[in-house]
């Protein structure tokens, strides 16, 4: 927890809240905080400050929030990220990682490798997914919160929504074969997708392509989609 | 398991092999393979041809190996990965990550903030490690087996090690302060040290940069060690 993240429903206060939760948990062992100590604090969907701690015990952390001298969040990256449901474990890890990354907007979308079974995971519940956003935000210090579309068809979501979505930005899908070239990194807004294991289908890639994707090579190899998602999007971005 | 990877050492003819375990559950279960069938397969350390299904059972599979259209491995990455020892759950997937990235020579040495406990882990034993190379190569469909090595003693293998490892090539450490900016990716060797969760603590970092790594930033955010990996490796080297 590089930052700690507080909920402005959470406030008692304008500055002061009380925290019982993992965080609270967290400031006591991992940190070690002492009271008067000073941990980076950011509000969600806000600015970064500052948190001291006023009091802490067994049941909890109460701190006074300082934004007297705030900094921005990093800047998001400017894709729109389109994943094939990973499976539930892989999600869990895939969402803490792309949210590190700044990506903001995910689309979660069937595809025929997918394993329907997936789309009823507990782990898709709106709070966990929630909870693993949080937890690639703290560890980046970022405090945008990603916001996770979830598309349990495949064709309508590809023939309907997504050509709007691909509007005015370079398209992409990760799929090796008559793919161009990878660009330089830029800076400008791009749309990208990728595939369950084992891939697209050469169906679904058509349709992709049809929606204004083009096919993009991530190389001989192929990886998995948590380690695909880091390379494609470093890949496309320049370091910011 | 995108290449079967076959150890010489298990053939009972040149061109026999009979498995019996995870690979044979996956041949069955996953590719659900008839008799007849041909999959991908490859010689750990050697080429990659294919395989005939010449029985299959719940005992286990028997294969016929075909290497008369060999191929080449995928392209290794020029490079020596310097990690310190990541918490033993994400061990296994960062050495699954980094084997299926083409790293063919890791170094997972001690720091300040690695915990002592973990390398009692029963994880860091060599088939353990062996296992998840493994699973890396298969992915990627790459058959040479990375070398690990472990250094429980940060001074000495800086001091006495590093030096050596770096001479003759671009060496960075991971570190975002005082960080040259990163280079164009390029297919030159290179030496890429990554530090713990919380980074090398700055007595370390001076030893690294005594040894010859300059400090390199990969951008704003904190990153865990398994997406700083790729996105680490993908600023440094070109697309193969």
């Amino acid at each position: 927890m590089n930052l700690l993240l507080i909920d402005p429903s959470e406030l008692s206060a304008p500055d002061r809240v009380w925290l019982t939760d993992r965080r609270a948990v967290h400031i006591r062992e991992i940190h070690q905080a002492q009271v008067g100590d000073r941990l980076r604090a950011g509000m969600l969907n806000g600015l970064i400050g500052e948190a001291e701690v006023l009091n802490l015990d067994a049941s909890g952390v109460e701190l006074a929030l300082d934004f007297s001298q705030p900094r921005q969040s990093p800047s998001p990256l400017p894709v729109i990220l389109v994943l094939a449901l990973p499976r539930p474990k892989m999600l869990r890890r895939v969402l803490q990682a792309v949210a590190s990354l700044g990506v903001k907007e995910i689309w979660l979308i069937h595809s025929y490798r997918v394993d329907k079974s997936y789309w009823s995971s507990p782990l898709l519940d709106a709070a966990v997914i929630h909870e693993q956003l949080l937890l690639g935000l703290e560890q980046a210090g970022d405090t945008q919160l990603p916001v996770v579309h979830q598309r349990k068809r495949f064709k309508p979501f590809v023939e309907d929504e997504l050509p709007g979505l691909a509007a005015g930005r370079q398209a992409w899908v990760a799929h090796p074969y008559h793919a161009q070239p990878c660009p330089a990194p830029s800076d400008e807004s791009a749309l990208v997708a990728i595939g369950p294991e084992g891939g697209f289908i050469p169906y679904e890639v058509d349709k992709l392509n049809q929606a204004g994707l083009k096919s993009l090579s991530l190389g001989s190899r192929i990886l998995r989609v948590e380690t695909a998602v880091p390379v494609l999007l470093t890949r496309l971005f320049p370091v910011s």
